[in-house]
């Protein structure tokens, strides 16, 4: 169990009058516990909270005036994760998969996974099954896919990045998850504040299979531990996941994301299967 | 009110055991009264049948080893709509929309909508707003695109269809839902039941526009009355619609959809805007 | 006929061993009397120059170090052109086109001709012929693509300009030399030097299309007048036609373009086609 | 040294007044005798015959009306081959490739090889040089991909081709070709008559890299002899070189192609780097 302090402050210039929704709050499950959070928008504005999906995405959105704005997230996030040895985290056969699951075998906006079966079935024919198949995915994508900040952009999808073997942290978990389910194993995003992000603080993106009847958490990008990952949002991909969804016109002209782990000493004594939701 | 008798039957070609799931059931909601139902194995395996998501699609799972399969589905089914007057049929502001319909903005797989901004905004700048500019979409869709079987495959998107302009059903589905995502209308993808259906029978794949607070049906391609389509599916594309998911080797031999509306005669009156659901 | 004065600058930083091919030079043809023309290098290498193709592209290569390059290039051009008029400038029958044309009929790489058939009759079934009809797609190409710069990169067809609607001049032109082609009118891409050009100086891609016998220089982004233009490169789209092509690291940290056209009065009475090219 | 006996017949039904142009002439070059030649046309419809490119592919264009339409091409053609060891088939460094080559290191149609850089860096860092570094592209691709008649047509390039891994000939020339130039090699496409070709008879698409001052020819698919190919056109890719071009309607309702190796016994005593073209 570890406790990460969370301190996330975006700062916009509004050019017209325009409609925002953020995503920016910790999700509340049982393995998140959220305390002393705070959200400040300075200008304040009334804003309507909402939560969606499961586990539960939690929004806000509001209308902002032209000018300044800023929106500041704080809080304190205890973590209690499942750690489940890899070799007890198999694969559920498909006639066994909870119906609700069965979304995150389809393809999705920039996932898709229908085009890949043949090259999935090519290159993990030999892979073990399970958290190790997976494993094996997510080796794969750290090994043949390049991190370039700005190779990538938001309407691009697997295609290009397998074509370019280039991206970044959305992309890996793209790739990863699209790889995941030309191969039967459910997967899906999740964005999150990861403390010790390599090599800027940013909203990191990776992704979850479905194994041994839980959502287990991976990072094909391997620039933060898994273990200190606070859960945003999930979703197919990210196109459910932004950050902030914007009607109008404005400019983020600032954003500085802290998360910091206060645990003293976090280092997993072995590469533990990370559990952090069973929805 | 009318009353539409379903029968269907597919008849497979099992080559090695096989896991099949069916989306061939009615969907049942309050529009939709499903009577004298039946689903017939052929031979007989042991199924799970469980349903998913808002309206609820109806499956059923199973594993079936080598040969000859049939499965038939019989029911009668009610249909009751909601009529609205066009000019009744208002959009809903982004900050009123019901966060459960908030997905239905996304992008997803066939329907990449976060790139049509520019192209949305260009052909419809002068269409009138709400049930209007949804009609204003699906007669340009039905205007420029092209309806020719086999002239798209299960991997088409609208970028495809948009630059080819051509298409069947579900593209013409697609590109509507994708026009209308990107004017900031949620969409969603309709399997249905047509009875009518030209030029031969098949499952119909329409979409459903979310206006003045409920989902209205429409139909893009004008090959059957709307008034008489019975759901089965909903989704965001036809990723999440599929009559049928396969994990194996089996080949469709036969196909033979037979629906029929019972009433003399169905021909409304006006063009009226028709709803089945509001979740 | 007019004088155009050409003064090019491009200042590189080579951050390793790099070689270099430039196309800068005015191409020579009847059509362009190259005169005062100066090629400088700084530092120094020795160079290899030849010529390519028909009407040639005029290329140099050379092997660079590292630290500072300077490629310097001026010419004074004068231009006679082939002015006639719009009704004289008809298209020619396949049966009649000259083999050498052929090839630019075909689909390339940036302009995906082969998939824009429908699209293309849909669009120009009404335009009259000839002339007027290569003036129906670059109208057509201006009123429904918007010029942004930033809006594409070098690995965009036409695919996906036509998906966004926005683009940059090499965009405007590739997606005009496809639908001429599609049309079954041979087009090609020219890079030009353009007195006038707005909003800044660049170099800048506008494409030919071959009718009545020749090749007659069109601009679908009206950035610039025609008249004024200095052909360097001409190839099947922009892949046989970069300004420069390196393989190494380099940087180009400095860029200064600067045709002025020396006639006082230079504005066209009327709206000439104009050719500058047999071959 | 071998001789080839070539019968090829082509039928169509032609529906409405139709534009034909056809290139199914074996090559005339100093590596191919072409002897007691004949093309037939029933009913006989006066051509033109013109070629095109170096070397030069051979074709006639004609207009035919309503009705049945054969053609039906036969000749005696005898290979020389210029044999070299794979030891001294080296690559050409990019200063002193002749220029009428440069073009063909150029992304086109179906090899966007300015997309591929980083993949064939990838995957060929470690590969020898020279005949040795293309043998490598051509066994990546054998084993990379499946030979699946069906799986692509005539819009897919290799984009589609290396998501799934799977494409019929000429895909497999494409992406050999587009990794060939990614690595600075130059590569072209070849249409052939290929003695042996399994499983059926067609027309082949193979292709050329340009090494050691020379063009080598290479077949990735393995599915017949290199050795016995005859050339029929060469190009960029295979827009530059389809065996009929059609402006109409007409149906290719037969295609009979037979080309036979008169020679006893043709096996190669060790696999030679085998040139047909300096040009």
């Amino acid at each position: 169990m570890s406790t990460i302090q969370i301190d996330c402050t975006l700062d916009y210039e509004v050019l017209s009058p325009t409609l925002f929704m953020f995503n920016i709050a910790a999700t509340m499950n049982e393995y998140q516990l959220v305390q002393n959070e705070q959200l400040t928008l300075t200008p304040y504005y009334p804003y309507e909270a909402y939560s969606l999906g499961s586990p539960a995405n939690r929004s806000i959105r509001f209308a902002a005036p032209e000018g300044a704005l800023q929106i500041h997230y704080q809080a304190s996030v205890q973590l209690s994760h499942t750690l489940d040895h890899p070799n007890e985290v198999g694969e559920i056969p498909y006639l066994s998969l909870p119906p609700n699951v069965l979304p995150y075998l389809n393809p999705s906006r920039y996932c898709e996974s229908d085009r890949l079966g043949r090259l999935a079935t090519k290159l993990f024919a030999d892979a073990p099954s399970g958290y190790y198949k997976v494993k094996a995915v997510l080796d794969w994508v750290y090994e043949n896919i390049d991190y370039i900040p700005g190779s990538t952009d938001s309407s691009s999808s697997i295609s290009e990045v397998l074509l370019q073997r280039a991206g970044v942290c959305r992309d890996f978990a793209h790739l990863s998850i699209a790889l995941c389910r030309a191969l039967g194993i459910p997967a899906r995003y999740v964005a999150a504040y990861a403390p010790g992000l390599e090599p800027d603080q940013d909203f990191h993106g990776v992704f979850e299979a479905f194994l041994n009847g839980r959502w287990y958490l991976f990072d094909s990008t391997r620039l933060a531990p898994v273990g200190s990952f606070v859960r945003i949002s999930t979703g197919r991909d990210a196109s459910d996941a932004p950050f902030a969804t914007l009607l109008g016109a404005a400019e983020l002209v600032n954003m500085a994301i802290n998360p910091i782990d206060t645990a003293v000493n976090n280092t997993p004594t072995m590469d533990w299967a990370i559990s952090t939701s069973v929805l």
